[in-house]
């Protein structure tokens, strides 16, 4: 019962939309560029939110909730925010509908105008610290660590399901310190937290970096990126984490007593991941028969398909899945039974590889007979049967090895993807051939950065935090370099 | 160290905004009608929200997220849905700003117009019906059971904090069924859902009841609702849940085939609350020294205040607390243990006093001496000195008692302020005087609902469930009365 997904090799970019609507992760919307996030796709993304959430509190971090309206004339306070945003703004102009006194229908209301325009918030630096101002006048006020879980919009002209939409949801962290060094380690704890949590709940491996001056986020002094790399060896930025310095508290005057009586600028971090991660997900484990969730994100762990005929059997099984469902459950794993009588059973096999269900079990009558169940893992295959006795247990580690051989082999594949060039020709064809990350040198103008991307397609994605930092010959130029970058071509 | 609140004789809507502003709730914010939700307001919400997220799920609800923008044409196809929303929508019309060329700074591009406007939703039934026309084809796809947390937009003209804001938080369920009767059911098993979260959880007594056609919902068959009673005498609606019948099915063409292979439009429910409960919180149980919320939601429910002088007592009562909150958190007690030394203990009382939380400790070196703690309540000011030795269960017992002894003075203050009245007369002077709901007889028509509401601004709250269902004559008509409904003033 195949549900048609095109192969990897076939379209690429098929394939990802195959596996994000048929996997029951999202669907289009009537509203362009806006996407329907479905029950399944939108319980993935609950686990990922909540694990992050408890990470940020772990550090200090609390949610507050700011409006989704930014008044036009904050934007242009911080000069490079606004070139970085004007462009892709959706803009409420009016407050009011009426029906047309000429018979034209439903249409807007001209005597609704606003003074100011208001736009939908794309980030919220500059209405956040705005507020900041009234709350901020000591460093007793200080650290200030907030976050907000929002819906953002940037109005994106060409889309792509969770990894570019125009509108998304996301968190965006906004910190207020005291000084340039605490404001800078919490911009490096905030990067860390990303990794660990990329590297260890999406079994997604990461190249923590920093970006060049023109990849950097509009008002950022210094920002400070994650990057992962999918399965066609492109790149994904996976979260960012931006050192603001005072430019956010000189736009909006935030200044606050020192300890020594002195007025000073306060120093600013804000960070973000967004809903591009679950796009990130499909395409790092996804195969050619659907999506592959590591289990520690995954909304259900395990599912049940009972295999039978007849009411009699039917019973004889729930009694038993109920039994298991049980020890699941009190062991913490996240248990589904599939009992519903619309499919059978080969369906429902196919339904759950497709949404990446890291493991399933069959039980039919001879299974109960032998006290034994049969064991499938989505990400090799593999086919077991296992006594019914310790099976919470012997489940438990099998999530683990899953999880882990996830990251096992997107790591090797990352590590595989690596590829130092030294010339133009090599950059290129590495770029045309398998893809990935080439580390290059770099003479670091951003002229340079701009020829190459447009000789190439690829951009610098990083500066790689723990990089190969021997000096050498631009690429391009051969003019002197410090150091060697990473370039790819990325979503 | 008094926060300088008014008192609720002296000015009852001032003291309200002392609360949540100076409780730390919520504050203003730069856009008109927008507010900011503050770290501890917003973390009252989430206790909340997941409160609420779990009954939704326990009944087999799922999350999922659509669009914040609504097409315009949208919204004009369920005829009284767009006569109920159309008055307070805020349009998007263009998505771009630009540099004006002739200097006026930043402005709208006139290029960049939307050939559709956007709605910025009031809520999402259109969207929602749009998106289950491609989701719904047979009764197997039925129920579909879904739920959004978002946040939606209604522009009013006179807002205020938490109770009518022009952007508020919300959860808005959205359910699709085969019968009627299963939507009716599910309607009323939302509403009670609800009830049993206002009291159980917020320990608010609530009246469930059903909407007169004036005040239903704009698109709804019937409106079902939970009243609340607020200390001043006004009635606050808590949250309502919406038989929509065949409406938005038929709007928005969204047949299913019966298992009788026959084609029909599918009946619908919506049901949602908003941030609005955390104003009905406020008003419901807080007093002139400030907030005080029921343990069940609070934040923290203990917080602990050391007294000491020097740092050697500082690091033995350091010791004790560690141990302490150990055992709080082992019990499942939320705890704060606020040692900051900006501030003296006096202040810090005042500070929680404000806030609202359940219980204080505060532990000095005597009391470490003695083995005891001093135990203040909230809601009594009731001051105790209790041994160290047990601290946890008996805390958890004390937590119980707050909690139920909130619900029942609220009960009790409900009670008190059902009054019938079978004249004008004594309508208008009970809502004058004491307030509260007026138990009346009324003739079942939407005049005589009007003309009452212009005579005492009162309005028919609801047709309560489990109300007196005596025929009489109405209070103002004398006409025939099947039964007596409840009027009050509102919020």
């Amino acid at each position: 019962m195949s549900k048609e997904i095109v192969s990897r090799a076939a379209d690429y970019s098929q394939w990802y939309n195959d596996l994000v609507i048929k996997g029951g992760l999202a669907d289009y919307s009537a509203v362009r560029g806006c996407m329907v996030i479905k029950p399944y796709g939108f319980s993935l993304w609950e686990h990922m939110r909540d694990q992050l959430d408890r990470m940020f509190k772990e550090t200090g971090h609390q949610n507050a909730y700011f409006p989704i309206f930014i008044p036009k004339s904050f934007l242009s306070r911080e000069a490079d925010h606004v070139e970085g945003f004007a462009k892709e703004c959706a803009v409420v102009t009016h407050y009011r509908l009426k029906n047309d006194p000429a018979g034209g229908g439903l249409i807007v209301d001209p005597d609704a105008k606003l003074e100011e325009e208001l736009i939908v918030r794309p980030t919220s630096e500059t209405i956040i610290w705005n507020t900041y101002k009234t709350w901020i006048q000591s460093y007793r006020d200080l650290p200030l660590l907030i976050n907000q879980w929002a819906n953002v919009v940037r109005w994106e002209m060409r889309t792509r399901l969770f990894l570019r939409t125009s509108e998304f949801l996301w968190q965006e962290g906004h910190t207020a310190h005291a000084t340039s060094k605490e404001a800078e380690q919490e911009t490096l704890q905030m990067l860390e937290i990303y990794a660990e949590f990329v590297e260890q709940f999406m079994a997604i491996p990461v190249i923590r970096g920093v970006k060049t001056a023109s990849e950097r986020f509009a008002g950022a002094v210094e920002t400070y990126c994650i990057e992962t790399l999918m399965q066609d060896g492109k790149a994904l930025q996976a979260g960012t984490s931006h050192f603001l310095g005072q430019n956010f508290a000189k736009a909006f005057d935030v200044k606050f007593l020192t300890r020594e009586n002195a007025l000073e600028y306060v120093w600013a971090t804000s960070w973000g991941v967004s809903t591009r991660l679950v796009g990130a997900l499909v395409m790092a484990h996804g195969d050619d028969d659907g999506l592959v969730i590591p289990p520690r994100i995954a909304p259900y762990q395990v599912v049940i398909v009972p295999v039978y005929r007849g009411e009699d059997q039917k019973g004889e099984i729930d009694l038993v899945v109920g039994k298991i469902t049980r020890e699941l459950k009190a062991a913490g794993i996240r248990v589904k039974y599939d009992d519903s009588d619309h499919n059978r059973p080969g369906w429902k096999y196919a339904e759950y590889e497709m949404k990446g269900v890291p493991v399933r079990l069959s039980l039919g009558s001879r299974d109960l007979a032998n006290q034994v169940v049969e064991v499938v893992r989505r990400d090799t295959r593999e086919k077991m049967s296992w006594p019914l006795e310790g099976l919470a247990a012997a489940l438990e580690q099998l999530l683990g090895q899953i999880q882990s051989g996830l990251f096992s082999k997107a790591e090797a594949f990352l590590k595989d993807h690596i590829t130092p060039a030294d010339d133009m020709e090599t950059l290129t064809s590495i770029l045309d051939g398998k893809g990935g990350f080439v580390s290059a040198h770099w003479d670091g103008t951003p002229q340079t950065e701009e020829r190459i991307k447009e000789l190439t397609k690829a951009t610098i994605r990083c500066i790689p935090l723990d990089g190969d930092t021997v000096e050498g010959k631009c690429v391009l130029t051969g003019k002197h370099s410090a150091r060697r970058v990473l370039f790819a071509r990325a979503y």
